[in-house]
């Protein structure tokens, strides 16, 4: 792996703040991709425009996080500019992935887990309060926190931020309190399956498009999906995993699985968070489009 | 018509560079556009990724036009980022007529034929520099210049600056001598093809896809497309008007259309770089995505 850029003699080259943006762009355009909307189709109130207005109304905040913006700062920022559009939550994880990434890539020294390790380890008490503000701006499917967490809840927005002065809670504290979570795993691990699955779709060959489909598929019979679960529970969650892991491999089950999972609601959404931010380290890496 | 924008509670409203980079989207997003590539399929060397690149890439160039940069330095700037993908031209057409618009939308006054007239005769014998320029970037197909106009041949680059500059050409007066070019006549026309377009996708219903898709194929079914007339002859290009008049209104025989166009090599791309500013137009004009 290198870190050149997959500049074209003709360009003048894209730097993270475009490769973070093209990525939230090749993962709806990737196909299939069970369960989401991506290229073949839509889900019922969930349309492929929804997404693409998301990724262009996230690219202020992702500018701010290239410019050393706070974590918290930039994330909030991106998040707004994201749910300006009719279709509710797109990409809210997906950013809580990238604005870190998109800040190591601006670091010195290689993208990788150490880079964004120390991003994580950088958030303050005042990045936490602007993730909690970012929920202001669209509605997200959480779980239930446990009582004892009730304060902290994510839902209620900035009215948790009393509480997160009074605990001392940093942004990389709150990640850490919500391990369950796809996303928030990533934060406490040095983005450990983000850069696996990066790996995957750089090794692999064709166009991008296919390598994330094919890697989302592997992806999702590993890992039980944290929306699946918040959803339909756990016993779906592992049954999914289970399903993917028969099909993948098989264009054909793929589809039918595709076919199955938008029949019955089910939408491994933060499988889809997870990809996006592994397809924005492999446009860093240098893959082509 | 309104010009009020199509922001959401949570948001914080798309300005013209997002309603443009949106629009870039939009546009290869909606199905079908009888021979372009769109949702629903690549072409042979052009896949969707290429425009999603291209979109992305275009932001900085689109930036600038808003911030008040000349409409050179701006086109300049905008196709050498969508020049960044290895698709070779995806978007120098689109991006001809869209930053005009930016600037006429970001100009006083309603975004309408006069307006953008205003910037368009602004134009500098240094915009006609830049444009010639950025044909440096990326291959663009164009017909043979009459003999005497061979000096002034877009292929030369910036070769054919000392020409235009003895002449004292303006862009504007550069787009007056190639009228028989779809994007060119725009210019000369106050944009009157494009307005038209999008006052018919404001005024259609359904989600902004089906919108664009509908207004494309009642464009091809009205004017001869010059990607077209440059690669198959005039004869062709009559009878694409034919065939998409007979088809429109009918998806069946329009899903025929494309697949027969695709088959053949038959791609109306300027018809599309016209979509492309009808759907800014009418995102600016407030359509709700």
């Amino acid at each position: 792996m290198t870190d050149a850029r997959g500049s074209t003699p003709g360009g003048v080259g894209r730097g993270p703040v475009e490769n973070a943006q093209l990525a939230l762009l090749v993962d709806v355009a990737a196909a299939p991709k069970p369960g989401n909307v991506d290229r073949d189709h839509d889900l019922a109130e969930l349309r492929i425009e929804h997404f693409l207005a998301g990724a262009v109304g996230a690219g202020e905040g992702l500018r701010r996080a290239a410019a050393g913006a706070p974590v918290g700062v930039a994330f909030e920022r991106a998040v707004a500019g994201m749910s300006d559009q009719s279709g509710g939550n797109t990409q809210f994880g997906c950013l809580l992935l990238l604005v870190p990434l998109v800040r190591a890539a601006v670091a010195d020294g290689p993208l990788d887990g150490d880079t964004v390790t120390a991003v994580v380890e950088s958030t303050t008490v005042a990045d936490a309060a602007d993730f909690y503000r970012a929920f202001e701006h669209v509605d997200v499917a959480v779980e239930e926190p446990p009582a004892e967490l009730t304060e902290l809840d994510v839902r209620r927005g900035a009215d948790a931020v009393p509480a997160l002065r009074e605990r001392d809670l940093t942004l990389a504290d709150v990640m850490a309190r919500s391990e369950g979570d796809g996303n928030a795993r990533e934060w406490t691990t040095g983005f450990e399956r983000t850069f696996e699955t990066a790996a995957a779709i750089y090794d692999d060959d064709g166009p991008i498009t296919d390598r994330v489909s094919r890697a989302f598929v592997d992806r999702l019979a590993r890992d039980e999906d944290t929306l699946v679960r918040t959803n339909h529970g756990p016993e779906v969650a592992a049954e999914v995993v289970e399903r993917a892991a028969a099909a993948r491999g098989d264009p054909e089950a793929v589809a039918e699985l595709d076919a199955a999972f938008v029949e019955t609601g089910i939408n491994p959404g933060t499988t889809a968070d997870l990809l996006t931010a592994a397809t924005f380290v492999a446009l860093e890496w240098g893959v082509e489009v």
